[in-house]
């Protein structure tokens, strides 16, 4: 049996809203679909430098879109996503690089499953895009790791461990496995040109290199999906129903 | 009952593929969803100038996703899509204008429906995403507009209107409409700030303004849907459920 269980890791970090969707979702559904859901905290800041991603110029149609298509997400989803009052200084001059070491300090100490890692980054989700509280200083990481579970020894020496170069280096380890993660097949190559002018100035659905990053493993070979929008394309590849983003309730 | 039906109005142009798989699952659900389906051919070109959308930096990894995704789309809802051999000379140097304007000669005449509409603006995205045939040339015009149904004395009436100052404004008239669309309620102005520094390095959706474009009339309320991948966010705005991009294969 175990042998037919699709493998799906989900790289995510705390700092992007949409991988909060995608994290929820996968959560729900790793107890639905045949699949083994393996978490893969990493460091967005990271991604963006690695893969050369450029800011877009300023089109407020784009941002107003934005706002109101996350709101709405959020909504169906059901996940308690409320923008922090100033999330440029939330997410840009704090950031999220000393709450990822701290998760990845988690998932190395934990044994027997990743209940502790999902907790603490939802703990931190919550935070950062729910509660507008602060997710960098020691007490911030403490209080969530709190929540989400684990004692006070356990998160004295998790803080410590998360400083050491041994998860900083695991961390950056994963960031770069997600930048690896290009897209199946090799033949696409010949349409680098192609697609560099169908974005130039068609359409409309523009996914940077970023997160949430799904990459499910079937038949030998990685299929990469990016954004919180692929999951019926998600269940399609790995012979699953989609059942809508509350698997739970849609089978009662 | 007529009064219950929602509407919703789908801009368009043949040049994008994405507005492709848009427009196929749209036409399908006309039939399944209670709703009122106003196809509104229009300009993507115009689109693109009047949002003052800007082309992204050259993001390998960016584009390699998105052949990988538009190849997998059109797979799963099963539209036979296929890249022209040389899409920066059919998209760019060619393009689409007399194309669209083609089509709302053909909207502008046709009573009692929009099965011409919908005809050819298929026969067109068939040469042009599917082919690789031209569709600025008259003959090409009239050969999508034969294969459709049309009449040769149909068509060569329809040539001769869509060059008029009448079809030129009807199309610059739409493409405006579909510019004006903006994001529905009013507080979210709040957050253009907060978005553009979202997009400047967070995440993984960004949304140019493009098509294809879903506008639903709701309660009084227009709520705008970018993009090929909001279908299931489009039922439960409508009150409708989502069945795949296949709802009559799904309701066998």
């Amino acid at each position: 049996m175990a042998s037919s269980r699709k493998v799906i890791e989900l790289f995510y970090d705390v700092v992007s809203p949409y991988s909060w969707l995608g994290f929820e979702v996968m959560c729900r559904y790793r107890n639905v679909w045949n699949i083994d859901l393996k978490l893969r905290p990493a460091f967005l800041g990271g991604i963006m430098q690695g893969s050369g991603n450029k800011p877009p110029g300023q089109v407020p149609n784009k941002f107003l879109y934005m706002t109101t298509d996350l709101h709405r997400l959020a909504q169906y989803f059901q996940v308690p996503i409320s923008p922090p009052a100033d999330p440029f200084e939330a997410m840009f001059e704090k950031g999220s690089l000393s709450a990822m070491r701290f998760v990845a300090a988690v998932q190395e100490r934990e044994v027997g499953g990743d209940k502790q890692v999902e907790q603490v980054s939802r703990e931190l989700w919550m935070r950062i895009w729910s509660q507008d509280k602060d997710i960098t200083q020691p007490a911030s990481l403490s209080e969530a790791a709190m929540k989400a579970g684990l004692s006070a020894s356990e998160v004295e020496e998790l803080l410590k461990l998360s400083t050491s170069k041994e998860i900083k280096d695991k961390l950056k380890r994963s960031t770069q496995e997600a930048l690896d993660h290009r897209c199946g097949s090799g033949h696409q190559y010949q349409y680098i040109h192609f697609f560099h002018y169908l974005t130039l100035s068609l359409y409309s659905f523009i996914q940077a290199f970023g997160f949430p990053l799904a990459v499910c493993h079937v038949n030998g070979k990685a299929e990469v999906f990016f954004g919180s929008d692929r999951f019926e394309l998600i269940a399609h590849c790995i012979g699953e129903k989609w059942m809508g983003p509350q698997p739970a309730a849609a089978k009662l």
